[in-house]
């Protein structure tokens, strides 16, 4: 169990299995590639781009971490194959980071190459606080070498303003969310208005410093203040992309297709649907009303037996 | 039945007539235009201007159309002979929008130019998005040939932020409130937050691009966010002025005029209340109380008889 699982695992009451699996159905294409590649499909039909994310396990091995890399290139093959818009989404323990720096710098540009040779672009999302130093200086050194490759900064780090200088110096994309892990005080903004006002504050750098950004939210706010940013800095199309996740507010994604704005959808699959879907749960209080009668409905189905 | 009556219909509880007429009095000046008058007369003096909306059903013919007509002219006529500090306020569906746009424009002609010769001013008022674009557009080309013309953009809309660039360019000027319609979310921001951020900052480029705006709302925040912009951007009082409903907050109104500003009160007559008064007690939580408080007054009143 990594760090980040256990960050998840302290912040989230633990739900059983078969109710996560079938609240979280939404949230995740599919167990296999192939449910993947059709829901993409599917959005590229509504006008939408999409990034595939191989959910995974924790990386224990050498081997972990090559089938990793394996299960992503089979991913860039499909995509081309189906002639698909979408990039991928990578994670760097996913790639051995745990392991050894080394090693995950090795298996990320063979996978940076391998995607961009067919023209895809890989997006290296962000974990936990004690992974971001290591992910910035990882992509920061790579991008020197590939154009096809980028970061996220997280609106609830404390260091974010800072990262943002960095990345605007080194020129390469961001994805800009508020960030999701549960992380301590001393590194974390815990007020949400804060987490806000930062997120418009960071953006607003970032889209000045020319940067091409990932508006990655589906909070309306932030969504507003971001079409504010772009009329008034008179920010070109080909600078930035809304991101939202995959089965969350669709309404509000084909308003902003409908509008003209570039898209881009998160679409994770894989058997290993768990942690991501526990993640999901805790960030919508919604859900949380879903499980809480999923339980009931449970039990009164069965005192009615 | 418009589809402004149904959109509100839609969102509003029926409320038994009686009761609205009781509860509405404070905000509609009565039923006659001597009444309207008189209100006026005592807003003056209270240091506030005025402009006079005549309440109408929905326009189903010409003839409809052109009693609009003559009923506007007559306020027009009233107001010069008492030499009262009033505009009037105008909608297009009034003037058979829904007939014609050619009718309109013509009736709308008429009523300007006829108030035009007697120094009053016309303003548009805004309805529900059906009408957005038409109404922007026919007061943009009546504001070509006639001064005294002014229409009303709403926080709540998506298109506000373009409309603004729009209304800047051809200089006439703008009412700006929140707006009160039914929307859907594709339409219009439903997020409290959002709308007030949007309000700001629409009031921000109007000021700076010079136009005269009628200031619009009840909200406190919004009102110091006005007169920090208006303090700020140095902005000269002949280019603002506060507006408000008859009948909502006397105080902030009357603070508003202790501290200098042009303040004009919307002053709403006729036989033809329900509509306007069923938006009002929508738009005011308070007023809900109030209703509550009417219906059970009205049954405990009944059980001790």
């Amino acid at each position: 169990m990594g760090i980040l699982d256990r960050a998840i695992a302290n912040s989230v009451p633990v739900i059983p299995r078969p109710i996560v699996k079938r609240i979280s159905s939404r949230y995740i294409a599919g167990d296999t590639l192939d449910e993947a590649l059709s829901t993409v499909r599917d959005l590229n039909e509504q006008g939408c781009v999409a990034t595939i994310d191989v959910l995974g396990e924790s990386t224990e091995s050498k081997a972990d971490a090559a089938s990793t890399l394996k299960d992503y290139e089979r991913v860039v093959d499909a995509l081309d194959e189906h002639g698909l818009k979408s990039g991928i989404s990578v994670k760097l323990t996913g790639l051995g980071l745990d392991l050894s720096e080394e090693l995950c710098r090795a298996n990320l540009e063979e996978i940076v190459e391998y995607a961009g040779e067919r023209g895809r672009f890989v997006r290296v999302d962000m974990e936990d606080s004690p992974y971001t130093e290591a992910t910035l200086n990882i992509v920061r050194d790579m991008h020197e070498r590939h154009e096809n490759i980028g970061a996220v900064l997280q609106a609830y780090m404390r260091r974010s303003i800072e990262d943002v200088q960095r990345v605007i110096e080194a020129g390469f994309s961001v994805r800009l969310c508020k960030g999701i892990y549960d992380e301590p005080r001393s590194i974390a903004y815990k007020d949400f208005d804060t987490v806000r006002q930062n997120y418009i504050f960071l953006l607003d750098e970032l889209l000045k410093g020319g940067v091409y950004v990932g508006i990655a939210t589906h909070d309306e706010f932030l969504i507003w203040h971001a079409l504010r940013l772009i009329h008034q800095l008179e920010v070109p199309e080909d600078r930035y992309e809304f991101q939202m996740l995959l089965g969350v507010d669709e309404e509000l994604r084909s308003i902003l297709v409908g509008a003209g704005h570039k898209l881009r959808v998160y679409v994770p699959f894989g058997e290993d649907w768990y942690e991501y879907s526990t993640r999901r749960l805790k960030e919508n209080p919604k859900i949380a009303g879903y499980v809480a009668r999923d339980v009931i409905g449970n039990i009164t189905g069965k005192l009615k037996r």
